[in-house]
């Protein structure tokens, strides 16, 4: 099978495959007091500062739930876009795990800005209201867009200003630093974010995400979120030894610009097909179009992808490490022949 | 004082604290087994019919809440509109409490229709969302306008068709029943609502409110959810003994049709005023209006009121059975003399 | 009726319903900013020092399980009796709503001791438990008996010593204080305790509990929580009125007094009568006591009250303001005549 | 390092690791619906039936959790053990998570029995309580101990005759299936269980556990409370695979004889040196001993493992399946010159 459903229709890059299985001797301490793990998280301190703590995780629900949950008291809301993933695609983990309300800040692409914040933070804020605690932004967005440093800065800023912490669901995270041509740091630490959620899977591990508190401090007692929140994994080593290969050699950096280079030349390649309209930016690895809704099924069943709006019949292509040029030239191939 | 500010800013009507005072002899069974609040739920099944299994309660917060948490699992959401009470004023509760995640129905004038929870409902209905479970909407709405028996017979079919419970907060049903002209039952029982938070408290009592089952089959259970959710109130008579008086010589109607008057009262003459623009439909006993933002603050000094949007300076004017018809003459007085 | 069931099947104490009268005029600020509810703080803060700060609530498992969400993370446990009404008479709202682990310590008639805290603060205090981060006591406890002064504060300076605060369940708190003969401040302040459930509704009142927090850098945001906690009343004049009278006169005392002397009248002549054991030591206003089984059904329906102990038989009367000299006289008559 | 803390400090058993790499191929559908996590649910259901619905999860604390969250309202308890691993080491997961209360029922070697539910069961079922929904219980247990088929047996009846479910936490259950000599349906099935924490991480897998329900009514909607319990892995086909490689050829069944028969080896090698007392009958691949406190930290350098009970000094020792004959005689000389 041949898909642009999603990112992690792929597989495991061969490098961290080998790591993998490199981990696998000897006993080890369970839970993450392993080497193999203090490796991984040296070199993602490498990147965040020495002072980042960081917390080895399974899939990134957990990632953002937990750290929401961390960040909050009961009365505390999350605003997010409403196209965000905690909102849209959790299953209602945030509500009822972490346990705040979410409310949607307006959008254009998938962003909100300090404009769209505003009027969320100006309200009368009483005993009778939840009370904003955390800005949620995706990097890169749901909808396949980027948010500038420039406005990842000034999110933080105002959010910080009005006492709000700032998250970055950093599900794409790598696509995201590659397209914009900058470190993890300039786009993170640099900005003000503090939590981020580091995804992995997506981007050639099998399964490894991690809670990335940027302030140590701000970390402190998450380990217990963690456990509670069901997400310490036993032989943790072999989450670590996914990250310390994709945090080596620049793995990241070549995975990303792969998958990233090959949505561009899909959407170059597909908007030049009649009756093909590209519909959002492409910034990073997500390519969205509307395609007439006749052709969608047929499609579907060659190369697996989602739908994203049943209203607009606006469709939704990824593509991964593991997309070649000649899924590129099959998909659109196959396009053009059942538009003509 | 006297003030616009809400129907629970009044106090006690006379009959319903004598009620109260004739329930204070003698022992009786605490946590509702009392022989009064027998009799205050046998005024409620006639009429909410023999079947209906009546939970008093102390605030509407918690009738609203409870109800939701009951009739939901973990990964339910429930719809409702972007004003509704248990979205806007019970500070995450639906969320904290209940573990529901609620989803904005578009509106107009606070109320929602079949056409608003048609895209709520044909998504993709997949492990990865909240399913929804409940539609709630509010009679009279939080904008003091009105379903229509035919549009809340509408919303219900519907959303049963779509394997729904709909829930209506009540808060202010007395108001809406007067307002309409039907019965509690035919705005409810025959529109096929299912379950129903009524409100006693700002129609005249002290602190009563009340969980009304339909069908009792759906109320199973309940009762640990009360418990559990704080609400059990040990000496139970004396919510028994309001609900005793407000349903006993129709005095719900009185105190209803007396606030929806004085309510329609001070919008035809604040109408009257230049610099006053009434803005909503003044269905029940809230009356919203505009007017000019420098006279806001020496307004509310007098007669406390509540902004109701800070960014168009909507104000909110509610009536209540205590407020009389020389407070609409001295509140519009007033009004003229600050916009001369 | 006359019962022995419990302190809460009695009314409300005359003085208690005039206040309640009384503060039926006018409108007034609503959810608790009203001069009633202002005057009874400071009523309050002359007992708890300037400092405290009071939240006015409906029932004692919404102060407890509230007060108990408020000190603690998800992560935390809460030391507490396996008698402990949190434990036992509160349907899971400890776990379900503040979402604590409750462990039990071991008991000596209804009371803990540091000895008893000891080997549960000394285990290894990993990730992978739940961390202690309250000790919560009763006083008077469920089964009657008194906690000592010294008792109480070295309770607390063990579990500060640990990093744990110490909450008072008192939902028979008068009665405690009025049977050691000392003030509030004596057993709670100057013990150490940090947060107390005081209760007004056993002791005379219609529905008026308060939390009490001592440091009111603890109560910091239980605004919110109670709010959320569905325990914010909108016509909270009406608990202000209640605990008004309560603290004014000494009314708390006189009612404390009454009860507690009432009981140990019970206990004195319950003993002499053949058949009757009496279990624990009478130092409040419970009396606990062993009665031959085939009696007990008889008995209850003439002055229902409890069985507490379905194994041993162990049966518990409570007296309250309401009991009457010649309630005793006739409840012993009949356990006479029973027993003969 | 070579250590008898946990099974889970040994790696992944190369058979297991080869299904890994052997699945690392190609696209496929993510979230399950993969064929390699189609043939793995079929292989559970050759051993739990074909109505069995199977659920793949990262960690035994999720697996439990869930499980019981699936189970209960938020009124339910679920009665276990005092050193049950869901009361003791999932830090809370089951009251935060779950919403549960757990209610420890009395035990001989860590083994709760009919008699002991008995007095959980039969007290007042008033809604003032928690309602026990949920037994669960241990195999092998937290102690090393084996429940036989007729316990097991004796337990759902009576469990069942009660309304309640039975929880089987299988962590070790292929240990216990092997020592019993039995297959896992006779152990399960055919005793009446109706939920099943399978584990396969401690026996060999990466990390790989599953939520069997015997039962597929009951296991509807636990789809959605896997996803919003964060634990619904994108790249499923992973842990598809390592079941896949656990259920054939009997691997399960080499590695859990293997370790338990170490287990033998070590408990009788040990029992032979003076100053070691072996503390619980060894039954599956857990051994509990006392030795003098004095050398617990030179051995625990040497060979990391627990200790159990900081009070008595009991010390754990498990093997696993990557044990040796070798590590034990190593173990056993260490422990002999420490004693000399």
């Amino acid at each position: 099978m041949r898909a642009f459903a999603s990112d992690n229709y792929s597989g495991v890059h061969p490098d961290i495959m080998d790591a993998i299985v490199e981990a696998n001797k000897d006993h080890m301490i369970s839970y993450g007091e392993d080497p193999v793990s203090d490796e991984a998280e040296k070199l993602f301190q490498n990147h965040f500062g020495e002072d980042a703590k960081i917390f080895f995780m399974t899939t990134g629900t957990a990632t953002n739930t937990l750290i929401l949950k961390h960040l909050t008291r009961s009365w505390n809301s999350v605003i997010c876009t409403e196209c965000a993933h905690i909102t849209v695609d959790e299953c209602g983990s945030s509500e009822a795990i972490a346990g705040v309300k979410l409310i949607h800040a307006q959008t254009v692409n998938g962003k909100l800005n300090v404009e769209s914040l505003k009027p969320l933070l100006s309200g009368r804020l009483d005993v009778h209201q939840s009370q904003p605690a955390v800005v949620s932004i995706t990097q890169s967005t749901e909808l396949g867009t980027l948010y500038t440093l420039a406005e990842i800065k000034d999110i933080c800023d105002y959010a910080h200003s009005k006492g709000l912490y700032v998250h970055m669901d950093g599900a794409r995270i790598t696509n995201a630093a590659t397209a914009l041509g900058v470190s993890f740091k300039e786009m993170t630490v640099d900005c003000g974010v503090d939590v981020l959620s580091f995804g992995g899977t997506k981007i050639g591990c099998m399964g490894a995400e991690a809670a990335v508190f940027i302030n140590s401090e701000l970390g402190k007692g998450f380990g217990f979120v963690r456990k509670q929140g069901m997400q310490l994994t036993s032989k943790m080593r072999f989450i670590g030894a996914q990250f310390k290969a994709l945090l080596s050699n620049e793995l990241w950096k070549k995975n990303a610009e792969w998958s990233n280079s090959l949505a561009a030349k899909l959407a170059a390649k597909a908007a030049e097909i009649n009756g093909v309209e590209i519909t959002r930016p492409v910034e990073a690895n997500g390519v969205f179009a509307i395609i007439p809704k006749d052709i969608v099924a047929t499609m579907q069943e060659k190369f697996p992808f989602y739908i994203w709006d049943e209203a607009t019949g606006e469709v939704r292509w990824m593509t991964s490490w593991s997309t070649t040029e000649e899924d590129i030239d099959n998909f659109c191939a196959a396009l053009k022949d059942a538009l003509d």
